[in-house]
């Protein structure tokens, strides 16, 4: 808050904030609902009607908080963009400080359980969509180009040129993308040991 | 044809064989017109009534090749395992008796232009599908499983012993899926230098 906000003033603002925290909850389940749908049956099957009915609300309350449809769908991609990428990066910057382990922080991503699981529903789903939507694959793609960044940026800070870093940060994020697809391959300790593999081949020696 | 069949036993069969053309042509736009819809729609608008419209049909002469929409998913599914599977690595077999190369070949599938994009599309449907329905769950494990085994007895040609086999497999198949699904990200000389790189990295130093 601005040091030079007055006492009514922020009591307005609190007041304010309040109801704008009860219509965000609201708009949040709308939002989630359609993530569901949309990972369970396919983007077509995100209807106002649908969704309302789940929700067990009127179909007339859907419009208090959207416009149309549309603007579901895109608070639908900028709520995934918000907690899948913005957050997860800022955690991961925050946590640690050594380049290395934030990489292998990456690494490990698919392998933090359910949460893990839920994530790569709804990425897969929204890369699916993507493919005959360009609304959802700008999304996508900008996020894919925000990690790879961030990943890339690690390396730069290990050594490696920015040319060695893209294609090591490709590589690397390509094997967190692989892995939560196809994660059902192999017992665990396979998928514990191709993780370290990987983690070797990538972080093992140093950058030249 | 087995040699000792005669000659009215051939003619009835390439009549036989003539109708089983007609008719699998038939049961093929079936299953292509559903492919379609679901790459571009998702599972769920893969209905018979839908289809017929698309394919200027009546809704009755489905019947004729499927027992029912299940009876088309499956086909769906063992259409792509056909095509998408036993075909490549037939095709790489045949061509290569080098393993190193029959695994440039495979790293190179992403890059084929517009049948490799088309084969992508198809792929991450399919995975979102297999994401709720079993059926689908187990073609594409079988697939991906099948996969995964023709490139590690590669690498076990190369001389890896079985576990780091299947490591570089999954690596290998993991960065290929990822290609795939990622292709758009950087310019084509990124796209060949980041493929060139992950060459060198698991096949460029011989495996102890």
């Amino acid at each position: 808050m601005h040091p030079a906000a007055t006492r009514p003033q922020r009591a307005q603002r609190r007041v304010g904030d309040a109801a704008a925290r009860r219509e965000t909850l609201t708009r949040e389940r709308w939002i989630e609902a359609a993530t569901e749908v949309l990972v369970d049956h396919g983007i077509d099957d995100v209807r106002v009607d649908r969704l309302a009915s789940e929700l067990s609300v009127t179909r007339g309350s859907f419009y208090w908080h959207f416009r149309d449809r549309d603007e579901l769908l895109r608070a639908v991609l900028q709520s995934w963009r918000e907690r899948a990428t913005e957050q997860i990066t800022a955690r991961l910057q925050g946590a640690h400080r050594d380049p290395r382990a934030q990489l292998r922080d990456v690494l490990s991503l698919p392998f933090r359980g359910r949460a893990a699981a839920r994530a790569a529903r709804i990425e897969l789903a929204l890369r699916a969509w993507a493919r005959h939507d360009a609304m959802a694959r700008e999304a996508v793609a900008e996020a894919d180009a925000s990690r790879i960044d961030y990943i890339g940026g690690l390396f730069e800070l290990l050594g490696c040129t920015r040319a060695q870093a893209r294609q090591r940060a490709f590589t690397l994020y390509g094997h967190v993308v692989a892995e939560s697809q196809l994660g059902a391959i192999g017992s665990s300790s396979e998928r514990s040991s191709r993780r370290k593999f990987v983690e070797q081949l990538l972080l093992g020696r140093p950058a030249r």
